[in-house]
């Protein structure tokens, strides 16, 4: 019988094309592996391409995550075949705020061995720089885009932090950045802090947590279209 | 006036040495670096060396975090006359489940910049590969080591989880885990999943998701001693 191949989960850059945020194991690990399961196509190439992958481009085997599990669950049978195949999502890490959980599922589901490579999280790099509890932490995706009932999940959110000093992060689509820190300053105490981590890892990466009272006093502009990750703590 | 130096926080090796985890972007900032702030200077030395610091350690500037509030914050007083100041924690990121986030909180309220770099966390790791939900998931840190109390907050974390899909995460003393394991199984119900992440980037790793109903055909005795995360979903 043929050892079964692994899953090996592959993060990339949060900043498109900056190779030097990923560890060399992972990059040593990429280099071996020709079978892949990605969310997209297009930027996979690109990514695999930029980490100079020995085997050109054209001749790995590719395949896109898509919503037919039976198509999925075929491509996985690679690994039963033998073959390891590596987990690629769009930025930072596969089965984090991004597509591959039910990757890895199947995999436990199938006595496939599962590994997870070192790589950049853009969750992890704000509650890092947050300066908030990294004890305890809850990580809540997105939240509402109608303001009533944003208004309520960020006051929730305060709720449970002050009852267990849980730091709560969310995420907000660039566009939005504006609506949401208004909201926040709108809704959350004075004394509570938040924090916006924005372009995080990139050039222009601008990191600040302040208390409700003091981002009052401050201008917001600059963050509206930038990738950013909010804390309450 | 001077310009303000930075707080970079430098994540290190879960495994011993494996400088290959990390971002070669950490290594070319810890090798610009000299002054750190350190949860034990002896381990940090021992890191810091293994990355091949162009520096000879011994001529570093290296302060272990203290109780003491005032001596952390006169070193930290050196970001001020414009060096940059580095973190770093036994294992992983500093801030997460680990020392660093008062030393971070002290430089968002002294207008210092925080830059957070890419390296390996035990409990990202442990979540990317678990299959389970990633989307909404709550780190917990330690559970109580006393059996009642312990059950009572193991079943809390599984009815979190019945009502909002948030995935619970959480840390055992390694000695302990087959007193966890085995009060997972007693407390926790048949068709709950628990993924067991064991010695996460190392030779020995072993990371298992199966229901409780599976884990009871199981034997764990393997796990003893051995550093463990564990997931609930």
């Amino acid at each position: 019988m043929i050892p079964k191949g692994k899953i090996i989960l592959f993060p990339c850059p949060i900043v498109e094309g900056k190779t030097e945020s990923l560890s060399a194991e992972s990059i040593r690990f990429l280099h071996q592996t020709t079978f892949f399961m990605v969310e997209k196509a297009k930027t996979a190439r690109h990514f695999i391409k930029s980490t100079k992958h020995p085997v050109p481009i054209p001749q790995l085997i590719i395949h896109e995550i898509t919503e037919n599990k039976k198509e999925d669950e075929s491509f996985l049978a690679h690994t039963l075949n033998g073959e390891d195949v590596g987990v690629i999502s769009e930025a930072g890490c596969p089965g984090i705020a991004d597509p591959g959980s039910e990757i890895v599922d199947w995999a436990h589901r199938n006595g496939v061995k599962v590994m997870p490579l070192v790589g950049p999280s853009s969750i992890f790099m704000a509650l890092m720089a947050s300066g908030l509890n990294g004890q305890n932490f809850a990580f809540n995706g997105y939240l509402s885009n109608k303001k009533p009932l944003l208004i309520q999940e960020l006051k929730a959110l305060e709720l449970k932090n002050q009852k267990s000093g849980q730091t709560q992060i969310f995420m907000e689509t660039p566009y939005r950045n504006i609506f949401m820190i208004e909201s926040c300053i709108e809704s959350l105490q004075n004394h509570t802090r938040l924090c916006i981590a924005c372009d995080i890892n990139g050039e222009t990466e601008d990191i600040r947590q302040k208390t409700i009272k003091e981002w009052k006093k401050e201008k917001f502009d600059h963050f509206h279209k930038r990738p950013c990750i909010y804390l309450i703590g």
